[in-house]
């Protein structure tokens, strides 16, 4: 299995990435203050290059990776911000991407992609059709593979946001990431021990795509099997390496049910008009569905993406 | 007439309602940059207190009062932003507001008034019945009339979001705000001629409600008078002193189509992840319509708010 990212890791990947992505903003609203009793800084990864943290991650690799690695391009599968992500930053070091899609990604995602001049390939929306789809396009093409999360350097690139946090915001006594796939949460819960020991980790997912609380309960990775939600960013299951993590440093996974969610969404768009897609908004449910939990509570909550099909959403 | 706002007038009001406002940031979008061929900068006011600029004129009028003239409360009738204004800056006084409002008026902007604990009193949705009805409310309860716009402390108020841009960004060729009552834009025009006396200032209209570039033309002000728009925050018709400052010092007003409006709403909402009301879409709406006007060119956009009714939004 791959190393855990270090400390010093996690420090050249943000330095690396740097001029690569933006430095979001964490924003605060007093309404919500209210709403919750509690302090809530948001951090701003809608406002991100390409709309998610994701950008974080790819970046870190790519620009890891050497000419010569990257003659023939590079590949991924991704249900959407991942692979806008790879293909932004490949453009952004002139070698060509190709990425394996599910052809149930939302419209827009495909066509930021297509935008960023690289190649999709639609698969069928299972993780079995994603992995020989792309099996078959490295072959074909001798693109180098970047995995969506189960990678360290994706792991450190993603921690950067949580970094980011710790370094305007003290005192933090919770910071709370959505969990896909886990990349995010692993970085989070990284950064959080590297750099804000006291603060608490929490996971944040749909109920109906609990794998990542099942998984961590009965400590085994369990496949993400028809998920139902309507967070279209947290489909898939744990790696080998964001399992482990996660199971070390994060204190617990809460899991929300869908109305808590598009409620959520609602509440962010109206409140701090900003846009966040539904996996985002998962943070703020739980907050929604503990109230008790936060209360007088300072807490980070990491705002994942902001990649939303306007022509279809939840409340219209 | 009220004298126009000197440049002393402005700093101080910028001064004294700096801890009642958020200092708004400005935004970039590289994307909208390689769109236009120039260079966009967006003053998000939208992400002011109550959700709109407004927040900045009502506070300066509301600070400069006596705590004696502030003992019957505060009156004003609006559409609605400048009606939330009013009351939050009252609350925060803790003085009561009074708010005539047009019945059509989203319901968003009448919640998010009442959620400030003033009292909303209905009428038609003309000038005239607006200000029978204040005159009625201002008599029976001795409130202080705030007039949405054409009151010299609201101008000096709100000419402090383009003093803020003008702050961080040198050498703008333009700056661009919508124009409804004239308070905003005539601020804006001010704060140019004083801070930035390089950079053309232009109003945006919509063609639907284009009093204000028609009472330049013809130097007379006109009534709007069945205004078609969904930019519903630029119905009313401009005031003797916004009149006179816009017709002195602004280069312009340009007037865009309902569909370019919308347009550009959806696109500022899909590549900026933020919200915004149509109201300040129709800034963007004047590049869209005239982009070789602007290309290579360094270019301030006031984004005016971004209350929105999520339920009624134009492409759903």
């Amino acid at each position: 299995m791959q190393n855990i990212p270090s400390k010093q890791e996690i420090e050249r990947a943000h330095e690396r990435i740097k001029k690569f992505i933006h430095r979001t903003p964490v924003f605060t609203s007093s309404s919500f203050n209210e709403i919750f009793g509690g302090y809530l800084f948001f951090k701003c990864e809608n406002l991100q290059r390409v709309g998610a943290f994701k950008m974080r991650g790819a970046s870190n690799v790519i620009l890891s990776l050497s000419e010569n690695e990257l003659l023939k391009g590079v590949a991924t599968h991704s249900s959407g911000n991942h692979a806008a992500a790879v293909s932004l930053a490949a453009k952004l070091r002139n070698t060509k991407a190709y990425i394996v899609m599910p052809h149930t990604a939302p419209q827009i995602k495909q066509n930021a992609v297509r935008g960023y001049g690289a190649e999709v390939i639609l698969c069928e929306p299972t993780l079995q059709s994603r992995e020989e789809t792309l099996k078959k396009v490295v072959e074909q093409t001798g693109a180098y593979f970047i995995h969506p999360y189960n990678d360290a350097r994706i792991v450190a690139g993603q921690a950067s946001a949580a970094k980011e946090v710790f370094e305007e915001i003290n005192d933090l006594d919770f910071i709370i990431a959505p969990v896909g796939g886990g990349g995010l949460l692993s970085g989070t819960a990284l950064s959080t021990y590297f750099f804000s020991p006291s603060t608490k980790v929490i996971g944040a997912e749909p109920k109906g795509a609990d794998d990542a609380f099942r998984s961590i309960r009965d400590n085994k990775i369990y496949p993400s099997i028809n998920p139902k939600t309507i967070a279209d960013g947290l489909l898939t299951q744990l790696g080998e390496l964001t399992f482990s993590i996660i199971k070390k440093y994060v204190s617990e996974i809460i899991t929300v049910e869908e109305d808590s969610i598009v409620k959520s969404m609602r509440m962010i768009w109206e409140r701090m008009k900003i846009i966040v897609e539904p996996s985002a908004a998962v943070t703020l449910a739980v907050l929604l569905e503990n109230k008790e939990k936060f209360e007088n509570k300072k807490i980070g909550l990491i705002l994942s993406g902001g990649n939303v099909d306007l022509d279809k959403l939840p409340w219209c």
